[in-house]
């Protein structure tokens, strides 16, 4: 998938929406826990009542191996029924992996191959032995972190380097130069929506994939007045205020509702 | 598992060789090619044959993960095996996991829960909050990424912040506030020995983790004389020049041997 694949998925949905599938089974509805493959049901779920207004999912994959290979399983699960499902929507795997080499060549393999994801995000530490296999594969995307939501982004993300760019901006222009717009990514948080407008600046033509809507405090509107770009340039993602606003019988029609409404605030900047 | 215990063990030894358990399927030996459970058998080879030298094994996540929850269940399996064979060996997951949070505390429940690690590589890019989760399980330990021993660690990793310090050094700086040389051991590769000796300046007491000997070209006497303090304060990884030394049905034997080696070379520091 392309940059021009995406963007048309989000024209014809008239959203931007990537679903979080943070599926922690401690949160799962009473009537799903013990269940067997509860993690896949619930996922399923939740996937036939938000694919209508989703663009995008991204299981983070420490829920998943919280429950050993038994979890990963599952995570195999979901992928391939999402594909085989919904084929044009697109997937991250939220592994923020980061190693080298041939290392960093199996962590693209098992997430590109072994299981069918268009996405995986990065950590950036290790540069651009880290990244490089990833890129390799045509039509799949790298995702790196920039300037993420959390509070200690500040112990490293945010530090001046000599000459006074911030290691986050310095990560941006450098990844950029090793990919390209139909196969990287950044993310962004939305905590620091203000923050958007200064890194269009220098990188006005990428994605950014935007964490910290909903549970985490961003909205909809900061994030699309200072992050959009002319070819919406936005992934904003919600987890647990979609997937986890409801604990009954009815959770997967409720995260509907919630994904809908999303949706509706994204379309008038479509 | 604290320093103490670790060091007891290196002076009972005679040894701070960890074997890096890169088991790659194929580079396996020809008999072991298609076998059921192939990788938990080549681990369980060489763990057997080398467990006598070595105090630590480090098996790298992304060669299980390749081969999907299958790979991972023969992890568990490996893990399970050294623990209930050789409870006093330190485990390390290298998994260099970096996220926030009740999502860091997943990975940390699957590395520390679901199965028995003593130790997880951790990438130090999204600060405090990605290792916190980590170190508040007691006896466990955080593997911090510093200095690595790729070529792209100039990238980002050698940077200098304003004020001239390198990224790689406010790192190791500020995560020694965050935990203690009872939890925390920073990753500084072998490709650069006499670096060890600058961080061993503002670092004397931590454990290190040296990857970067033997395949990539680091040796064990250049590491031992920048790096050892008064209580070993090394651990000095081989991954590939141990477990693929030959690849006949002596594989074992000869990582044996490949292992005694080595540690015949770290008696004479201890």
């Amino acid at each position: 998938m392309n940059y021009q694949d995406l963007y048309n998925q989000i024209k014809k949905k008239g959203s931007f929406l990537c679903v979080g599938l943070d599926s922690d089974p401690t949160l799962f509805p009473a009537h799903l826990q013990g269940m067997e493959d509860s993690i896949f049901k619930f996922n399923r779920a939740i996937v036939d009542a938000t694919a209508e207004y989703a663009v995008a999912y991204k299981p983070n994959l420490a829920f998943y191996e919280a429950e050993g290979s038994d979890g990963v399983r599952q995570l195999e699960m979901t992928v391939d029924y999402i594909k085989s499902r919904y084929p044009e929507i697109f997937i991250i795997a939220d592994a923020k992996r980061g190693d080298i080499g041939n290392t960093a060549q199996r962590y693209a393999r098992s997430l590109f191959e072994k299981m069918s994801f268009d996405a995986a995000t990065l950590a950036p530490y290790m540069g651009r032995d880290s990244v490089d296999p990833f890129m390799k594969y045509e039509g799949k995307w790298s995702v790196v972190l920039a300037l993420t939501s959390n509070k200690s982004a500040v112990d490293f993300e945010t530090l001046k380097l000599e000459g006074g760019m911030p290691l986050y901006e310095k990560v941006i222009r450098e990844t950029m130069q090793w990919g390209s717009v139909d196969n990287t990514m950044f993310v962004v948080g939305a905590t620091r929506p203000e923050m958007l407008a200064e890194i269009r600046k220098f990188c006005p033509d990428h994605f950014f994939l935007v964490p910290g809507v909903g549970a985490q405090g961003g909205t909809v509107e900061e994030v699309a007045k200072y992050g959009l770009n002319s070819r919406c340039g936005l992934l904003v993602n919600s987890s647990r205020g979609i997937i986890f606003a409801d604990n009954t019988e009815r959770f997967a029609e409720v995260a509907g509702e919630k994904a809908r409404e999303m949706a509706e605030k994204m379309k008038v900047y479509l």
